[in-house]
C-alpha cells in the first residue's frame, strides 16, 4: 500500500523575523490562506487516506502541526526527541510505517515547500509507485527554470522506459550545489534536473540501504524498532537518538545506492527558500511589487512588502525585501537577504531569545 | 512685564507617520523623552512665571497640551476655533496679553522647534526685550549653519548697536525660500540669517502694527477682545474667527513695518522640519546612524532608524529613513523624505482616517 511520510523538521532561519523557533517555516502562511504544512497535507489529501499519512518533526512543533491537520491520526505524528538530519527521520518514518504495513510504498515529502501544480504533482507520484514497486529508489527531479546555485542536481543517465507519460532515467549523479557557470552549462544541458528532496520507494528497501551504507545507524534503528508498539518506545528513543549521527539522505544513502532512478518533471516547485522566492511565486503588480498586506507606494519596484497589521508606506524603493511582524521588522535589499543569516546568529550569540 | 506666548498649533505633515491629527509635532518626543511642548516650556521656565506663559492652540490639541505642562494656568491656553495662520494667533494671544499686562513685552515662540543651547536662547530673549522696549518689533535671526532652501531668510541693515554681547541690526528685508544657489551667495556674505519665526515686541506696538497694515483682521480682533473676561467671549470668537482672512505674521506685518531689528544668533536652532532634520540633530553612531529604539543592522550607513516598540533589522542601507509605528511604517531613502506629504494627501484621498 501507498504511504506518506512529510518531514515536517527545521525552522526556515532566512524567513526570519517571520519564522521563528515557536513559528517554523512549516506553520507559515506564505502563500494564500493556509500554512506551508497545511498545504503539504492538502495536496496529498485526494490520494491517501489520512491514515496513511505520517509526519515527523521536533517536539516543539508537533501540537501547532496536529491542530493544523486535526483529520490525521495523533499516534501518525513521530516525534524526534532531536533533529538528526533526513536520514534518521526517514529511518525513524520507515519502521513506523513497516509496522503498519510491511509492503509499503513510501513516499518521502517535505512540509515547507510549494507546489503549484498540485495535479500533475499526484500523478507523478502515482506513476513512481509503479517504478518503486519495481524495487527502485525513485527521487523526483524538478526540471530548472533557471541556473539555480541554491539547489543540488541531479544528473540523468539511461532511459528507464516511460510511465505514465513521465519519462524515467537512472540516476548518473548527485552533485552538490553549483557555481554560477556550472549551473548555466547543467540547465543548458537538458541533463540535470534539481534534487527536490521527494522521495519513493519501497519501505523495505530503504530499510535495506541503511543497513548496508548506515550500519551503525540501523543497529540504533533496529533497538528503537524492537520497542515499538510498547511502554518502553519513547525511552529508547530517548536513548538512542542523541547517539545518532547527523546525516542527510543524500550522502547517507542516495549517492551511494544502485538503482536510483529520477523522475524529471515540471510541477511549479518551489522550496520558498527565501524572501525573495516569493517574489517569483506570488504574483506581481504592474510595478513588479508582491505586496502581502497594506501597503502604499511612490515609485517603488520590484519590491517584497510582506506586511502584518500595519500600513507599510515606501517611497523611492527598488529591489528591497521588507517584512514586517508584530515584533520585528527586516529591511533589506534583494541580493542581501542571504544575510539574514547572519542576522539571527547575532541575535543567537546576543541571546535576544524573544527574536528567536 | 515680560510674557511668552508659544504657538501651538499645526500637524506637522513631514514627520508622518508619528505625526497624527490627533498626536502633532508639539505633542511628539523627538528628541528624549519630553515632547516639543514640554522642551518648549522647560527652555523658557527659567524666565518666565507660569502664569506669563501663554500658549495658542487649537480645539483638537488643547487636551493634551494642557496634560503636558500642568504647572501653567489652565487659563493660559487660549484655543483658536481654527487655524488662520500666525498673524491671527499672534493676534489674539496678544489681546488676551495686553488685558493681564498693558505694558507688556511679548515674546512669541513656537512649540515645535528643537534648540541646544537654552542658556543662550534665554539670554538674547532679555537682550531682545530691551530692544523691543525700545519700541522695536525684534525678531530672533539664526545665523545659518549650511545653504538651506527651506527656509526664509532676513537680510541685516545698519548696526543699531550691541546689547549684552548680541550685535543687533535694522531688518533691510525678508526673504522668501531661496535657491540652492541663492542660499550659497546669502551665506556666503554674512548678511542674512534664518527666518525662525521667534518675536519681541511691546503688546501694544504689534496690535497697532495690526490696525495699520491689516485693518479688517484689526476690527475682528477689537470685537473679540470687547468680550474679554465676559461669557460671551466664546461665542464672539467662534462667530468672527471663521470670517479672519488666513495670514502669516511675515506677510501680514513684518515685512511692511518700520523699525524691524533682526539679532543674529547661534542657538543650535533647528525646526526638525523632516525626518532627516533628525539626522543633523541627534547622536549619530560610528556608521552614521541615528538610531532611536532597537536596531541590529549589517552594513547600514547614514541612515535614520526611529523606531517604536518593533526591532528594526537592517542589512545593506544606505541613505535611508526608516519610521516605525504603533500601525504604521516608512521606508524612504532620505532624498525622497519631501514625498511623505503626498503620501498624507494620498491617505487622505482615500479617507484612510486611521492613518491620518
Amino acid at each position: 500500500m501507498f504511504h506518506a511520510l512529510i518531514m515536517a523538521g527545521g525552522f526556515g532561519t532566512r524567513l526570519w523575523p517571520l519564522s521563528r523557533r515557536d513559528r517554523p517555516k512549516q506553520s507559515l502562511k506564505l502563500v494564500g490562506e493556509r500554512t506551508m504544512f497545511e498545504h503539504a497535507v492538502d495536496r496529498i489529501a485526494p490520494i491517501f487516506q489520512p491514515e496513511q499519512i505520517l509526519v515527523v518533526t521536533g517536539t516543539e512543533h508537533v501540537a501547532s502541526l496536529r491542530a493544523q491537520a486535526p483529520e490525521l491520526p495523533p499516534e501518525n505524528f513521530i516525534v524526534e526527541p532531536e533533529g538528526r538530519g533526513t536520514a534518521p527521520a526517514i529511518g525513524l518514518g520507515a519502521i513506523h510505517l513497516r509496522r503498519q504495513d510491511p509492503e509499503a510504498i513510501m513516499v518521502v515529502l517535505t512540509a515547507d515547500h510549494f507546489i503549484a501544480d498540485a495535479e500533475r504533482f499526484r500523478r507523478v507520484l502515482t506513476a513512481a509507485a509503479q517504478v518503486a514497486a519495481d524495487d527502485h529508489l525513485v527521487t523526483l527531479g524538478i526540471s530548472p527554470s533557471f541556473p539555480s546555485t541554491g539547489y543540488g542536481y541531479i544528473k540523468q543517465g539511461q532511459s528507464l522506459g516511460i510511465v505514465e507519460d513521465f519519462p524515467i532515467f537512472e540516476v548518473e549523479r548527485f552533485t552538490e550545489k553549483p557555481s554560477m557557470e556550472t549551473a548555466f552549462h547543467m540547465v543548458e544541458s537538458g541533463e540535470y534536473s534539481w534534487n527536490s528532496g521527494m522521495f519513493i520507494w519501497q519501505v523495505d528497501r530503504i530499510i535495506e540501504e541503511f543497513q548496508r551504507q548506515m550500519p551503525e545507524f540501523y543497529v540504533q534503528l533496529a533497538e528503537v524498532e524492537a520497542t515499538l508498539g510498547t511502554p518502553g518506545y519513547e525511552a529508547a528513543l530517548n536513548r538512542v537518538w542523541p547517539q545518532v549521527t547527523k546525516q542527510t539522505i543524500d550522502y547517507g544513502v542516495m549517492e551511494g545506492a544502485d538503482d536510483v532512478a529520477v523522475i524529471p518533471v515540471d510541477i511549479g516547485w518551489s522550496d520558498i527558500g527565501s524572501w525573495t522566492s516569493l517574489l517569483e511565486l506570488l504574483p506581481t503588480d504592474q510595478n513588479g511589487n508582491t505586496v502581502v498586506g497594506s501597503h502604499v507606494g511612490i515609485d517603488t519596484h520590484d519590491t517584497l512588502v510582506f506586511g502584518g497589521k500595519r500600513l507599510v508606506v515606501t517611497i523611492g524603493l527598488e529591489g528591497m525585501v521588507i517584512v514586517d511582524t508584530e515584533d520585528a521588522l527586516l529591511v533589506c535589499p534583494s541580493e542581501r537577504e542571504q544575510e539574514v543569516r547572519a542576522i539571527v546568529r547575532q541575535l543567537e550569540r546576543e541571546n535576544q531569545e524573544e527574536y528567536l
